[in-house]
Parts: C-alpha cells; sequence; structure tokens
C-alpha cells in the first residue's frame, strides 16, 4: 500500500491516498499516533496489518494543494550514495569499494507540487532522480540478509545538483592524510575537496514523494524503472537494475558505521542515461535556464512533479 | 546560565547543573515542555527570563552517570564549517570567501563521559574540539546585524576525524563541472572528493556538553580559551580569537541558503596549536594508539570529557 502524510485542521496526520486529490485519513493505532509517521515506519511490522484493515472502508477526504506533505517531514537523516549508477563506472578512475556519499537535512525537503526556488547566480541546477529507501525499525551492525526487515518502504526523490556552487565551494588545500607506509601517521596531500554544501543541502533542493510504497508492495526493488521528464520530454530513463551496490548492501554498511532510525531517508543514486538510448543525460537539463516543471516516476511508487522558480 | 537535558524517570527533562553531580529540574514552563529542548530554544526570547526564575529555588536533584544525556538529543542538522581556524590560512591553496562545509547526523552525537568507539582497523583518530553555536529561533535570510537574535548559546564539541577512513573513501573521478568560459556549460574535470562519510558521521564521533551556556552569559564568544587534555597533558591550547569567519557571518551566509531551526547546531571548526606556543597540535593525538580520556574546555561555557574504547 500506499502511505504518507497530509496536513489536515493544520496538524500533520498520516494518509493513503485514494486517487489524485483525495486520500484516507489513518486513525490512532495500537498506540501509534495517527500524526508520526516516525512511530509508523518503527512500529510497521506489528501494526502494518492493522493499518492495511483501517483503509478503505473510511471516506474519502478530499485534499488541496496546500495540504500536501512530503511523506515524511522531518526524518532524522537523509544519506545519500554517491557515484552508484553502474554507468558511471567510467567516471571513477580510483574509489572506494564499498557505499560511500554525504547527508542532507530535512531543511532541504518539499512536497510533491512544491516549487524548487533557484537563483540565476548560482548557475545551472540539474534535477537527479533517485530512488529513496525508508527505513523502518533502526538499527546498527545489520547483516546483508537481515537488511530488508528494516526497509519500510520506497519513495521518489528528485536530488538537485547545481555544480557551479560546487565549484566555487571546493578547497584546494593540504589536508592531513594517513601515511601510505604507515597509516598510524600523517602527511599533508594537496587535496580538492567540494564539501557537499550549498550544491546539495539548499532550500528545495530536495523534493520528495508524494507516497511512500510499503516494501510488500514492490515486487523486484531492483527492476524499476526510472524516467524524468522535463516539459513532457523524458531525459532520461533508467532502472534500478543499475545500481553497483544493491539496496541490502547499502542498510548493511551504513549500519555498520551509523546506526540508522526509524524514518531514516537513503538515496540510492541517480538515474542517468539508459545504455545505447538516445537523448539528454541527467546533468543536460539546467533547470535554471529552462525552469520547470520536472517530474519523476519511478514504477510501482509514484510520480513526483515540482514547478521552478527561478530569481536574480 | 547553563541549560541541558538529563534523563529522569525514563524520559528527556531540562534541567540546570547546581554542581558536577547535581541539577535543578525545570518545570513546564509558558505552554514549552519540560522535555523539550528544542522548543525551549525557539522560545528563550519570550520565555527565558521565567526559566531564570524557575530555577534556583527548587530541591536540588542528584544525577548518576546514566542520568546524562546530550544537551539537546536530536536536534534537525549539525552543520560544520570546515577550515575556519585563522592557522589554517597556509593550508588553503585556493577556497570560498565564504563558511564552507558540512552536516553530521544526531546519530553521531554522545553525552558527556560516554565513550568513544573506535576500531583499530579505521586507523588513526583525532580529537578535534569546537566551539558550537545552538540556533535559538529559526529563519531564513538572517542579516549579520540581526544574527544574535537567533543564537540561544554555545556549548562544546569534540567533533572527532579519522583521515584514514577519508582516504579510503575518497573517489578520483570526472566531475561535472561548470565551464569557466560559460558556467551554463558543462565539462568534466579531474576531480578528488572524500564525501564527510565514515570519517565524520560515525557513532559516538560528536561528544556534545555537557551543558548549553546561554548566550546573555558568554560576554565575548570571540576570545574564548579553548584547551584539549589528553590525559591531563594539554594538546593543545587555542582561542575562538582566531576564527576567521565569525559567528554573526556564518549565522548569515549559512542561512541565505539553508534555513536553520531551533535547535540546529554550528560548529565553528577547531581549535589547533596557539601561534608560537610549544606542544603538539590537534592532529598529533591518536586516540586509536593512545586511548582516552580526552577533554575539552571552552573558558566560560564548560568541560567535556570522554573515555575511549578501542577494539578491532
Amino acid at each position: 500500500m500506499k502511505l504518507g502524510t497530509v496536513i489536515y485542521r493544520g496538524a500533520h496526520r498520516l494518509a493513503a491516498p485514494l486517487d489524485a486529490e483525495t486520500v484516507d485519513l489513518l486513525p490512532d493505532l495500537m498506540g501509534i499516533s495517527a500524526q508520526n509517521m516516525l512511530s509508523l515506519t518503527e512500529n510497521w511490522s506489528i501494526a502494518g496489518e492493522n493499518v492495511k484493515d483501517a483503509v478503505g472502508p473510511a471516506e474519502p477526504v478530499p485534499i488541496n494543494e496546500g495540504q500536501r506533505a512530503p511523506p515524511i517531514p522531518q526524518p532524522m537523516k537523509i544519506a545519500c550514495i554517491a557515484l552508484n549508477n553502474g554507468a558511471n563506472k567510467d567516471r571513477i578512475i580510483k574509489g572506494p569499494n564499498h557505499p560511500a556519499g554525504f547527508i542532507k537535512p530535512s531543511s532541504s525537503l518539499v512536497r510533491h507540487g512544491q516549487p524548487i526556488r533557484l537563483r540565476t547566480a548560482s548557475g545551472r541546477a540539474h534535477p537527479e532522480p533517485d530512488l529513496a529507501i525508508i527505513i523502518g525499525t533502526g538499527g546498527a551492525g545489520i547483516s546483508v540478509g537481515g537488511a530488508y526487515d528494516h526497509v519500510f518502504g520506497y519513495t521518489t526523490i528528485n536530488d538537485l545538483t547545481a555544480p557551479l556552487m560546487r565549484a566555487e565551494d571546493t578547497f584546494h588545500d593540504r589536508a592531513i592524510h594517513p601515511k601510505e607506509s604507515n597509516p598510524f601517521e600523517i602527511e599533508y596531500l594537496n587535496s580538492w575537496v567540494s564539501y557537499p554544501g550549498r550544491y546539495k543541502r539548499t532550500d528545495t533542493f530536495e523534493p520528495i514523494g508524494p507516497w511512500i510504497a510499503t516494501r510488500n508492495t514492490v515486487s523486484d526493488q531492483h527492476d524499476l524503472i526510472v524516467r524524468r521528464s522535463h516539459r513532457d520530454k523524458v531525459v532520461p530513463e533508467d532502472s534500478t537494475a543499475k545500481l553497483a551496490f544493491e539496496v541490502s548492501d547499502v542498510v548493511n554498511f551504513k549500519s555498520s558505521y551509523m546506526t540508522l532510525e526509524m524514518g531514516d531517508i537513503i538515496l540510492m543514486d541517480t538515474a542517468l542515461k539508459k545504455a545505447g538510448s538516445d537523448g539528454l543525460a541527467v546533468q543536460d537539463v539546467d533547470l535554471t535556464s529552462l525552469g520547470g516543471p520536472i517530474e519523476v516516476t519511478i514504477s510501482g511508487i509514484g510520480t513526483l512533479a515540482n514547478p521552478v522558480e527561478v530569481r536574480t
């Protein structure tokens, strides 16, 4: 089933979509507040069947644009796996043999339909469509075999990237590194570090949703079509089959050093361009000069569409 | 005054320290729950005087080690300013002319007294003592002149860094950058990117506290002594006078692209070594091989001490 959050009578309320304009509001169930998606993700394995039974018989509630919200309005962390699309292999000269990346704050999230705000002075910005994992019950040291027990579901994210801000925020410095000969000593190495700051964390740079598809409703998370449309033109279409590290690898490795918590979001890395296909690649659409709307669809999960506002 | 969070009768509770072992528990005040530091930071400008009046007459409550907690157990973001110590200037060959950096998740926080957990396989780890800003009322587009109206107070953080994990997680890749000649076009540049992942975000890599000193009790945040002691040996002593970007610059610039929220934490960058002083620099203490305890003191704010546990 699909679940998310709406704004109802001024407060967040868990909801299941019935169609594009109506939802079924969830009741408080088994001690889980109907306002708290974090608590529902944590307790899904015991409460899920009751939630499913509760959805359907109720009356549909119409929601307007202003009542939409990110499916998880305030996750504790949003982790992004970098360069995980197999098509990136020819761009990686040397890299780690495990999933690596960065995190983004919840303040960068916007809901389906909410404008992405860009500035001309910040240069080009391209949309990166991502399959995102939603963690259910948290944990540390999660095994590959047990990883899916910690996955609540999946959603769609459009992870915006602004390479001019990346270039402006790059330090060329002498960084402290362990010595090759003895990793317990240090040496200074010439380094170029572009911290994933403004170019990834800016407000509105993380459209999400509109809904979470629970894990059991996604038959194969590594065989999903990821399609990005700019003004109804498909650029590009890709498949989650191309992800180098799979969902279970990512949950396993991330939790080996960082406790995963209920409602945490992990981005699996962007769709690029289907091998051998014609058409534009992910970085070829500059929303700053072209404007919106921009739309991301993942098969079986949903379509996330956002307008674009550009100012100087 | 100083404020923080303790665990009392199984739940978080706001408290003011009376001495090292006793606290005064805060009551619910003006609609602010006595369990919620985020709400107190947001409403400090209107509730502060009442909180001050409420502290003192009450009976002291003894707290044991297990009752300590980070002063803000679950901030929405922890932002770190990189290379902001003036002594780093000779390490920066080229860098941005504004504060830049990365963020860390709340899952990396540990309280005063809680062990820092290190692994031999992860190589050396050095402690980085930091003055941290605690945001009160949040905002976007905050002016330099109005910045301190958004500062609730200051605390002490020991921002651990593990350079072997940084080296292992560095991508040497062809990154997408804007063209020098036309920033609306792209080119691929050879790039070395070490995402601030494992080497900064690992569980226990962010000791914090024990208390927040409210802003009015810190007479000059740019004239504080930052002293790190390893097994009672001072390594190093530094001053916040050396910070290149000041607190008001940082609040101004960060809020220009990223909404700051109640209880957000911003690290101003580490103390290094007092210019001209003898003794070890910040990166010379390897806690993985030497063990703990490690202690950070910022004058007028407090002393944060943590043992170290090392395993293979």
